[in-house]
Order: structure tokens, then C-alpha cells, then sequence
């Protein structure tokens, strides 16, 4: 794309190296802001700057915090004794979103993946053995994504935290809600008529 | 959406302003950025900010330009005595991407449109007249939407220029290249029957 201003093809450049930004819009949103005022524009770039700059990662569970303890961890309510185990932030931010679990988090920071070079090293995991021992965690709710990869990391956490007195579960898999069993995968219907609910939990 | 960083969310309710962009989008965004580098970080926001606070517009043709006047205006080879009019900066990028049209433009900044408060006064009209008057102009270039607002700034401008030696041209407008027939609008496949080329014209 040939634009007729130096400054306009650095700040295209720069935002199409955003996931899922193409020159096309790229250039729509560089527009859009030349459009704006001086001042907007300054606090959008001073935003996403103080973002980069200041944001901190909590020193117990490793979600994204503003201070050294997210405000999860800090809660008085939230169940401390309860840990859910995700990959990453934005699996937190959709838990939340549900408000339906009011226990902590642990962030692992992706997934066991040999071939993609992430060993439990990689991994938050020492963290998440030395808090169970340090917090008499009851419960660990793995609720990671539901591959081979998925399910290797649940087997290491699981072997690594080897304690009798504590329960793993893990989220429910089945028919999504809205979703037509005639379109489902085998994989999916068969967990989910195996792991059949009593109707009344269903209805509640 | 409660995220667990306040400057996290800031930064999401600064890319949600942006246009098309939701606030799950504008959440993928900052979390890509989150993972960068911070120089990287730092170079995106400073780009933004400078393309917004030093980007001028040509005082010729207004189009977007580092300096007074744009690489277009001040190109040796592009012919000035062609003016190509347009609505806005995206109209000239689409026309200059196609390498075909070697004559200069001129910005309008939108079109005239009475119920949406925009008169002729509020368009780059009077200096298009003095430009003409000015530069020797033999052609201009109507390139409007083809919509009542377009048609009637292509009154209005053509009255203003009323000089017998000026030729005014306009866009073809026809069947889009790859599009059927029969899907295509009555009045766009009424004109283009009307204005038919010869087959020559259209092959080469």
C-alpha cells in the first residue's frame, strides 16, 4: 500500500502487527484515530504504554495484578482453599465472567507440550506445589482445554501434588448449550451419556 | 467484564473506542501487547501519538502529507492539469493502490448532505475553484459515491468550475469484475447497458 505519509505508513505498520489486523483495517483504524482529538489520541497511546509498563503478574496465582497480590487473592470472601487450574489470564477473565466460581486460580502458563518445547520447567507448577502445601488447598479444579496436551498437564499436576486428602476435578464436558446433538462429535456425546446428571441438578 | 487489573482494563476501554472493535476484541489486543516486548510496546504507542500530532494536510489538495505539500502534489511526473475529486483520504489510497490514474486530487472531506448538516462551506470546494483557476486545470475526475449526496455535489462543483474548455469526467460504474448478472441491481445493469463500451476497450 502506497500512502502519501511517511507517519501514516509507520503507525498502519504498527497496528497491522496486531493478531487478526490486516493493512485493510489497519489503515481504517489509523484513520479513525487521525480523526480524533490530539488529546484522545495521546491518552490512548499513554494508556496501552502505562499498561505494558506498570501491569504486574501476582506472586501467588500469576494472574495479571495491578500490586504484588491480584485482587482475587486478596479477597476476603473468595475460597482460599479451592484452586482452579488454568492455562492463562483470558481463561480467568471467562471464569469470572460466569460468576459462578467464587474459589482462587492458579495460572500455569500454557500447557505440557514437548513438541512445542514447553516442559513442566516452563510451567508455573513448583509454584502450584508449594502453595497447596503452604495453603492446605482441599480441592483442585482443572479447567484446561480439553486435548492431549490438556490431559498430559492434568496427569503431571495431579502425580506432582500426589496428597490423599485432596480432590481434583475437573470442569464438565458435554453438549453445549444451543447445541444440536446430531452435530456434536462422538468424543463429546459419549462423555457426555457417561457422565449423565440427575435431572433435577440439570433443571437448577 | 471484570478484569482483575485496572490498568488492564483501561487499556481494553481505550481499544474498544476504536471502530468495529468490541470489547472481547480490544481484550485479545491488549493481551497480545501484554506479551511483547516493552520497547515494542513503547514504539507502537509513540507512533500513533506522533502520526496523530505531526501529520499535516496538503495545503494544495488536501490530502494527508508530512510536509505542506503531499508526494502526490509534489510528484514531478503526475499530470497537474487532471484533478481527481474525492470525498476523503481513503478514496485517494484506494484510486493510488490501483497504479492506474496519473493526474493530482482533490479531498473534498465528505460530500454535500443538507439533512446530515453539511453544506458546501464545509467542504474544500472554494479552494478547488481557485485551484482550477489557479493550475490551468483541462479535466476533473469525479470519483463520488453514487449516491443523491455524490450526484449533487457533482452539480453544485460542476456550476462553481462552469468554464466551457473544462472537461468533466466521472467514474465508470458498471458490473464489479467476478460479479453475476442477475445478482446485480437493476439501476447499476441499467447503466451499464446504457454507457456499453465498445469490446476493444474492454479487453485490453
Amino acid at each position: 500500500m502506497n500512502l502519501s505519509s511517511g507517519l501514516l505508513e509507520a503507525a498502519v505498520k504498527e497496528f497491522s502487527k496486531l493478531p487478526g489486523i490486516g493493512k485493510k483495517t489497519a489503515l481504517r483504524l489509523v484513520l479513525h484515530l487521525l480523526k480524533q482529538e490530539k488529546t484522545d489520541v495521546q491518552l490512548f497511546s499513554e494508556t496501552i504504554e502505562r499498561m505494558r509498563n506498570e501491569i504486574k503478574f501476582c506472586s501467588n496465582c500469576f494472574n495479571i495484578s495491578d500490586g504484588d497480590l491480584c485482587s482475587i487473592c486478596l479477597h476476603p470472601s473468595r475460597k482460599k482453599e479451592v484452586i482452579c487450574v488454568v492455562e492463562n489470564i483470558r481463561d480467568v477473565i471467562a471464569i469470572e465472567s460466569t460468576e459462578q466460581y467464587h474459589g482462587s486460580y492458579h495460572v500455569l502458563g500454557g500447557v505440557i507440550s514437548p513438541l512445542d518445547g514447553v516442559g513442566p520447567e516452563q510451567l508455573t507448577i513448583e509454584s502450584l506445589v508449594a502453595r497447596v502445601q503452604r495453603e492446605g488447598t482441599t480441592e483442585i479444579v482443572f479447567a484446561l482445554s480439553p486435548t492431549i496436551q490438556g490431559d498430559t498437564t492434568i496427569y503431571y499436576v495431579r502425580k506432582k501434588l500426589n496428597k490423599p486428602e485432596l480432590k481434583f476435578t475437573t470442569i464438565a464436558r458435554g453438549i453445549s448449550f444451543g447445541g444440536e446433538l446430531e452435530y456434536a462429535d462422538e468424543m463429546t456425546l459419549a462423555k457426555s451419556i457417561r457422565n449423565r446428571l440427575p435431572v433435577d441438578s440439570y433443571i437448577q
